[in-house]
């Protein structure tokens, strides 16, 4: 049965996150003050095959955990549903 | 008040994502057969002052347009609150 995942991974609040901070250096060298806070994660969506949705959330889990984040520096969440 | 913004930006369907391909590919050399696609976007988290909530997404927004997204190969999606 075809899943659809979503992996969303964030820096942690903790580390400097540079892509947002240039983001927001742009924003200030343009004037604008308003913006208090940039910070840029990753999304990842992801299409599997699996025999139910608690098998799906294992590999996508898997995944995430081998390859596309890095738990000392970064937070991961994971939402998987079946695919319409 | 304050107002907190995700942007999510993804590759159009049409575009080729190499980040994603990479972790297909990976995943295949493992052997795993089951994930049948993976594409790797970006999750933007701004805290931002504005007067109200339509002048935050009005920002946010052109933010987006400015300097978040290029509109010829990627797909962008706002969502705006009030930050708690």
């Amino acid at each position: 049965m075809p899943y659809k995942a979503n992996v969303v991974v964030r820096y942690k609040k903790s580390v400097l996150e540079p892509q947002g901070q240039a983001i927001l250096l742009s924003l200030r060298e343009q004037g604008d003050e308003s913006f208090l806070d940039v910070r840029v994660g990753k999304y990842i969506e992801i299409l599997l095959e699996a025999e139910n949705l608690q098998a799906a959330e294992e590999k996508v889990r898997k995944l995430a955990e081998d390859l596309l984040h890095n738990p000392v520096m970064e937070n991961c969440s994971i939402t998987v549903s079946q695919d319409d």
